[in-house]
């Protein structure tokens, strides 16, 4: 019999933040980083689950000590007790009383809970030689459902009517298994956009990701307001009327600042505005989108489990929203959220980029076609190219859309010398960038 | 130059789960602990500011992480860089772009960042002599804002409109100060309503708290509705028509499942009804208020920022809240809480209990007695009589009313012995646990 027989952590940081990669108004400087963990098996074939927290430095040590907290709930479990039930598994994690305090369902514990449960998911999905995508998708809908923790949702989605939603979706699924093979998903990206960039390498950039197939481009806002009007009418000169372009202001207004700004950028034609509040703020969002219309508004990279995305639904506070793999309680949690959003009919742009979130998320975009709303050419993942070389599966982007990953698991594993070279403090990555300061 | 030279911390565990004081339908067997923080300088009177989060057990060794992650914020600040600006000193730490990836406010870093917000107030009130209820109401109006970070507030109070607030309790100031001192505040008890308890000890436990003058006391419902019948008709008949009683169902329900609870204890006469589901879902409370009027509904010892709670005052969701001294961001963040509550009229009577927890919020009750909403006797602080002992300056009861306490500081100072004694896993206090169990 299978079994766990160790949980390691490890606190992996990339010195990002001296290139401005990844500068917005929010976030000036990120070093970006991974709580990592690894649950391994005693198996012969060296079985082993990944997930890790994504985090952009500091505090990257707490999200370990808290993966290290849960060591005691999965050491000597069989491998059946984990990947034979991922929903009691999950829900003994995130039920757990007295950590249940530290949250509830938020913040460093529900994130590091979260990447212990997509480390299980990695774990089940290896096990049955399945890229995370495909053992999703081919769950029946009955099976989806015990996975879900419904607390707290039944005032909007009980389990009957998520079978009878997941049912509404068996029509079709070969061939929109065999559509995703066939043309990938739609991506969009981000890397033309960072505020730190100046106006001719946003335009170069742009032009890039036009070329290489992207129909959205994404430009962060918010410090500056005539530089975003500006920055806005540069890119629409730079990519013509028929690209998408989206902002993204990262949390950085209050409710009558982002009103006002919005309506400044309002002939900007915008795909969204993304964050443009408190992430918390389910009743701003609903008062800013009503004020700007019919600019799409957007959140969710930050919306900390299903309950908030629940009330962002029910408060017709967004056009779309963004999930993201690494921030609620793992897959489970985003197959509610993604099933609540397909009940009210919103579409779903999943934030990446960070350390390897373009790597998980696009499992769950690809699941969420092919088993839950079928739809994939009204919406697009995030992507951003960086960081990608670190993972053993990285992601493969051909003509602006992601090629769905044929390799079993949930593509979380990064590479042994990768772990190794930019551990904090202790790795050579960090021993250099300190050398080179007393230099 | 007085400076700050060790930010020491500690991982306190009072093993409470096996006396089930403190349980309830979500918690059942708390073992109530404290990752508690020292700020100590280099001032000839040993001059030191405590503060601490209260946990539940388990993952109190993770909060103890978060606080460790805070020491480079303030190793080598001078005593007046943080005592002498307590809003910058706070809108650093929770602003710092890297750890509020971690929230943004909310769950382990937020709680963290609170205590240290707190143990600087501590600092603060020691250093002017005072306890932290007058040092507070001696603030003028204007630096009580300078205090508050407004973010995300202006929608529904600008820092003008605080001030007004301010100036306009400003008359009274000195009677209110001295009717507390003469009169002391309000408290109610939940020590006879634990959901361990048998109804013999239930009854007991309410005689001798209404002998004790309290007015108001509090069950744990949530488990069995038939039970809860029982309990409350039970508490009626033993109490009397004059005393309230509350209900706490700490986050047991869904609101279908809440509504129709409730109707069933509808007879009962409820003072109010605590945590009836989620602490994130604003809505949720909004809808079963409107179901289950006039029993008033209550949220609030869960609720993680300021952001929650203005929207449980736009949404008119409660019609009365907790505040917890040891969850949001330190007293900074509840001062705005407390202007908030203040502005929408709603009542607040403050969560305590836990470890400590009496101590701590009794000084932000009384300061916003005297310099907010000026009212004390249409409101009570929750009072649980245990774990006092371990504090230097333990919270006084007088006929149901906590007097005001006049020694320096927050009251947060726990005594080095049961430091020692507690501490987790290495304390004398586990080492018999742990003997005890092998015998």
């Amino acid at each position: 019999m299978v079994k766990i027989t160790a949980l390691d952590t490890y606190d992996v940081r990339f010195p990002t933040s001296r290139e401005l990669d990844g500068s917005d108004a929010m976030n000036p400087d990120p070093d970006y980083s991974a709580a990592y963990v690894v649950l391994r098996t005693d198996d012969a074939r060296h079985l082993a689950g990944h997930g890790f927290v994504f985090t952009i430095g500091r505090g990257n040590d707490v999200q370990k000590a808290a993966l290290d907290a849960l060591r005691p709930f999965v050491l000597g479990l069989t491998l059946d007790q984990v990947i034979g039930d991922l929903g009691g598994f999950a829900n003994r994690l995130i039920g757990d009383s007295q950590l249940r305090w530290l949250g509830p369902e938020k913040g460093v514990m529900h994130m590091a809970i979260g990447a212990l449960i997509n480390a299980a998911w990695d774990l089940a999905a290896r096990h049955a030689g399945k890229p995370l995508w495909r053992f999703i998708a081919e769950l029946s809908p009955q099976q989806i459902v015990n996975v879900i923790d419904f607390r707290y949702l039944t005032d909007v989605l009980t389990p009957e009517q998520a079978l009878a939603l997941l049912r509404a979706a068996e029509p079709g699924k070969q061939e929109r298994i065999g559509q995703l093979l066939a043309e990938g998903y739609p991506a969009y990206t981000t890397s033309p956009g960072w505020l730190g960039y100046s106006d001719e390498k946003m335009q170069r950039l742009a032009r890039e990701a036009v070329a290489d197939g992207f129909r959205t481009i994404k430009l962060k806002v918010g410090l500056n307001l005539d530089d975003d009007v500006r920055r806005c009418r540069l890119a629409r000169a730079t990519v013509g009327p028929d690209i998408h372009i989206a902002v993204d202001a990262n949390q950085r207004w209050d409710v009558p600042q982002a009103i006002a700004w919005l309506h400044r950028l309002a002939d900007a034609n915008l795909a969204w505005i993304e964050e443009p509040t408190s992430p918390d703020d389910i009743l701003a969002h609903a008062t800013i989108r009503r004020a700007v219309a019919p600019t799409p508004v957007s959140t969710g990279e930050h919306t900390h489990n299903r309950v908030m995305f629940k009330q962002l639904f029910q408060a017709g506070a967004v056009d779309l929203v963004q999930i993201d793999a690494a921030r609620v309680g793992g897959v489970n949690e985003n197959l509610a959220i993604l099933l609540l959003a397909a009940k009210f009919g919103v579409r779903v742009f999943p934030h990446a980029g960070g350390v390897g979130l373009c790597e998980l998320v696009q499992h769950l975009a690809m699941a969420d076609f092919i088993a839950i709303s079928g739809k994939k050419e009204d919406r697009a993942i995030e992507f951003v190219d960086h960081l990608h070389e670190h993972f053993v599966h990285p992601v493969t982007i051909r003509h602006g859309r992601y090629i769905a990953p044929d390799a079993a698991g949930f593509s979380a594993q990064m590479h042994d010398r990768s772990i190794a070279e930019y551990s904090y403090p202790d790795g050579p990555a960090w021993h250099e960038s300190a050398d080179a300061l007393r230099a």
